[in-house]
């Protein structure tokens, strides 16, 4: 291979059939590794250059891992795919008409046969997303984890210098918005940050009486469990000393705190676990969406009148029973084979015509060390057992032999010990923070100048 | 301990002698440690929360380690110290006549019996840091890692893309400036990169056909080795395809590349590894410094006329045999210890009359996979043989047994299978690359607004 600056395809390839696929998460990998054999020129494009394994997103943002240990770049995992070709850019627009997907930087066109859309999710502020991502960030990509992990940490060391109790207190009320799985694990991570690894760090405050509150509009954590379950949840994240308030809907945010079912809590860290919305580019689509913006699909996840293009992922609203498919990995790896599959039959002449069925093998959600509770359909369990079970799961589904055996390594480590090694904070990260909060990072990324 | 705003120390306490100690390098953690016993309140302040394993900054910023593999949080390692506390906090001035540091935020003095100044350095722009800095960022904290790291990679993320093949051989060309250890090291790792690691990932250009250049103003590299060692240093560069200019100051630096020699080099990654200076807080104290900015002290390391002033590591300027001591960690690490001593001999009512002396055990240097030098003094090096020996030292004084088995799986993985796992490019960092090019970054840090 030569330094060379030809796009073009070869001629050869050029006769081949061009699949698409924007966003290299759960599905999207998923689909473009399934297609590593088929007749066809694949492009996957993605805004950053790693698979991130979001899952275990919240043990970054807690300190307990590695940004680096629950991604892998793109291009290592599809290196050997002849076949194909990754982009890493920003998808601007898509044009179904003209079967063309618009990216950038450099500004052009991509054309396409087959289309795979696994553009995935993120916050959904109910409308308030210009004044409550800057103080309550979410839980989605690297630099949020990195976000959080600051606003973690640093709070704990601003509250060891500070001499006003209230103040001490403000600095020590932590606030996870959201009472779904990924609010229960944020919760019950910060409760042992709080009471065990913290412990003895400190000389003027005791970290371990942090004040961890997980709020919740509804009548019930994890709504998506059978009840019997989230009640151990609760149990457990009551025995962390975590404060959870159900039926508490958020009404505001802003710098001196959060208001909560009529209360003003102060707090300089709130975190946002509180929903998810279909990426914009997906929501501009030709189709319905539901009101988590994703786009409904047909029963073999094609875009309604255009059979070329596929929605799969927290981007797809997909509906089984009767009922939305909830937005987990599993979901989004089912739908990246199921597509796969139905290009692949397409490529050979052969007509599909088996629906997209999405098959529950269980839903897990761990609390703290050595705790989780796992619904398998007919057989629910709790606590370590359960904790064993997301373990092996987690490792297993992890892509990268190197990234499991550093997270196995570092699990155990935080075991036995409750270290967490990650907790790095620099001079330069709290800055950008304070930035963050002033909301000047986002205008500045909109007007992008590069004058000196 | 409980939720307190107490700051004073308490009664029994009070009477003890303050040690502050400034910084948390290895000089400074060496003090810390080494005080424990002594029957004296310390005082540890850091701008960040985590003592830095320098010496391996540069295997982050080629990915090959994540940040948290050689860092460990300061209250981690001091945490049973119970004579010890830690601050996280900018130190703004030192006042020797009234025995005072000021801090911030939040502003406020404190004062001290003994004062240890281990502020290290930082790099040396000779002048032009307001225009430099910004292009041609330096390794000497996690931020500048990453940065670096973000420039290297998306690098070939853009040449990927880019058509005209006069700028895809700009972005593929990589200045390191300065022949030192650091540069060396920096130039060897990227050469790596770029012809093993992300050979085969990419479709429309060959990494490997990436110009990595060395440039140094001397007349050779690696001028503190002697000669012999420096120049199987610089055919093991050569073997590796890396450009090594020597005789060729560095003129400029702009937008578009540097100019080295006389030569315009048309460039968008340009690494500084080319002199350090002492960080300003030490150079402002009322002393000689020399042309580096180190504080000349006396030969027990204290302040000219300050008895209970000490000044040890990169902000010293210790003269021995006529020369100063390199800024290194060995210099440090055994000036912590020393100026421990002499403190521990003053609080037994003991006068001090050794002058802190050097040992020299060696130096070394790797220049990729594999190879190293080391110049033990008699015994001289290189080769394999010399690398292992890097190997073991370089584990051997990692802080945290956590941190050394990580490292070690890492280096296996890497030495096997040429991989780096952590070359994480994420949507902010690409957009915070772009504003710390265009200045703007640097100007927003130092008005930190908290308006919404």
């Amino acid at each position: 291979m030569a330094l060379s600056s030809q796009h073009a395809p070869r001629p050869k390839d050029e006769q081949l059939p061009h699949i698409v696929i924007i966003g290299a998460g759960f599905g999207g990998l998923r689909a473009a590794r399934a297609l590593r054999k088929q007749p066809a020129r694949i492009t996957v494009i993605d805004r950053t250059n790693h698979h991130l394994f979001q899952p275990l997103l919240y043990q970054v943002a807690t300190a307990a891992l590695s940004p680096a240990d629950i991604s892998i770049p793109i291009r290592r995992v599809l290196r050997r795919q002849k076949n194909t070709e990754v982009i890493m850019a920003d998808v601007t627009s898509i044009d179904v008409q003209e079967r063309q997907v618009r990216i950038r930087p450099p500004e052009r066109s991509i054309a396409y046969d087959y289309l795979i859309i696994a553009t995935g999710s993120h916050e959904n502020y109910f409308g308030h997303a210009d004044t409550w991502k800057t103080l309550a960030p979410g839980l989605k990509t690297i630099e949020d984890a990195r976000a959080i992990r600051t606003k973690l940490f640093q709070a704990f060391e601003r509250a060891e210098q500070e001499t006003d109790p209230d103040r001490i207190k403000e600095l020590l009320t932590f606030v996870v918005v959201g009472g779904g799985p990924t609010g229960v694990e944020m919760a019950g991570a910060m409760a042992e940050v709080a009471r065990k690894t913290l412990s003895s760090e400190f000389r003027h405050i005791d970290p371990g009486m942090a004040h961890i509150l997980l709020i919740e509009a509804l009548p019930r954590i994890l709504g998506a469990f059978p009840e019997s379950l989230a009640q151990k949840a609760l149990d457990e994240l009551h025995r962390l000393g975590v404060d959870v308030r159900t039926n508490t809907p958020l009404e505001d945010v802003d710098e001196q705190g959060v208001v909560a079912g009529g209360v003003h809590i102060r707090t300089q860290t709130v975190i946002w676990t509180a929903g998810v919305q279909a990426t914009p580019v997906s929501q501009e689509l030709p189709a319905q969406t539901d009101r988590s913006g994703r786009v409904q699909v047909e029963a073999d996840l094609t875009l309604p009148g255009h059979p070329e293009v596929f929605v799969i992922g927290d981007a797809a609203g997909s509906i089984q029973h009767g009922k939305p498919l909830p937005a987990v990995a599993p979901v989004a790896l089912q739908q990246g084979s199921y597509v796969a599959e139905v290009i692949a039959q397409r490529l050979a002449g052969q007509a599909n015509t088996r629906p997209f069925h999405y098959r529950n093998k269980g839903y897990m959600a761990s609390i703290g060390r050595g705790y989780a509770i796992t619904d398998l359909g007919k057989l629910r369990f709790a606590g370590f057992p359960a904790w064993l079970l997301w373990l092996v799961v987690h490792i297993m589904y992890l892509i990268g032999f190197q990234n499991r055996i550093m997270v196995m390594v570092q699990w155990a480590w935080s075991y036995l010990l409750f270290e967490r090694r990650a907790r790095i904070l620099s001079v330069d990260e709290s800055q950008s923070k304070r930035k963050r909060r002033s909301g000047k990072l986002s205008k500045q990324e909109s007007g992008v100048g590069r004058t000196k």
